[in-house]
């Protein structure tokens, strides 16, 4: 069984979209699998992280665009590829270092989260974009 | 078929599970399939690495710790999620950027893994936490 | 259904082989499915990443490079893994924040890779390797 699920961003950060998953892994027939999410884009990532505390999100996307500024700042002047903007090439690194794919057992009909863990599209662009990330259970 | 470890961890670092994984493998029927590892936090994370040679795996906490230093250091002043303790955030973030999830090939009723690597759970916390490993093989 | 695809490298880069498990993929029995990559090394990685333009993976392996510098550059002088040479250590740092193991979805007898997603092998050390990628089909 599969699905496309399709995510509208407005620049950089994180988008929840563990609710829409779990009502369509609970449809499924069977209980028992394995839930791949995977997106399909070299610019923005998918990501497990804490839904508790917002703060938590804001302060992750500081940390990372400190590690990897835009390609305008004079730490980065090495980047060859800048024709697609100051944020691009950045993006394609932070796309690099976090996950294009997340493997989530399903027991009972259920995503095993642990209790604080959320499912994130993470936008690493700052125009709008929608983001296509293929589910499959198996 | 599935099965859940727990980890008890002691302070930040590096703890392999690899034999007790191999054990499980080896008694589930059927020798061809894909073992799927997802740890359910969000301040601690899985890893492949290296288990030949300790100093391997204090060299690359030692990284870590100078890459996401805690957030009582002058250079993580930025940081605003910190009333859970100075290496909560850092250990959020180390999650963000190190495996949640785990895939491995079985063949033979045996993993696939190479001649040095070894599973681990890799806690980011420095109080004592048990962590739980959600294993699915199919 | 699995096999194992051997990629010869000659120094650190980004080494694509997309079209080879394309082509495996294809043969397959049955359209949909879940590929699995595993890389069975701890100084290499797997990569998705654009394969429109080669700055793009010039780019990113320099990046890395500053980020996690050989073991002989005064910055990295905490390191205690030296032995194997100053290239070694930081390819298991690299490895250990890049994809050991990737997930794809399969449909109609196609990976469901974006317009712009090549699959790389990423070598991270400089003498030449031959490196083991086992992919499963399910």
């Amino acid at each position: 069984m599969h699905e496309t699920f399709t995510i509208a961003t407005s620049g950089p950060g994180l988008y929840e979209f563990t609710d829409e998953v779990a009502r369509w892994v609970a449809r499924a027939e069977g209980g028992e699998g394995v839930l791949t999410l995977f997106v399909r884009h070299t610019s923005c990532s998918l990501l497990i992280q804490e839904n508790a505390d917002p703060e938590v999100q804001t302060d992750l996307s500081v940390w990372l665009g400190k590690l990897v500024p835009p390609s305008d700042d004079p730490s980065m002047s090495y980047l060859t590829h800048t024709y697609e903007g100051p944020d691009d090439m950045p993006a394609h690194i932070k796309a690099a270092i976090l996950p294009v794919s997340l493997s989530v057992p399903v027991l009972g009909g259920c995503m095993a989260l642990g209790t604080w863990q959320g499912i994130y599209l993470f936008e690493h662009r700052r125009r709008p974009h929608r983001r296509e990330v293929v589910a499959m259970l198996r």
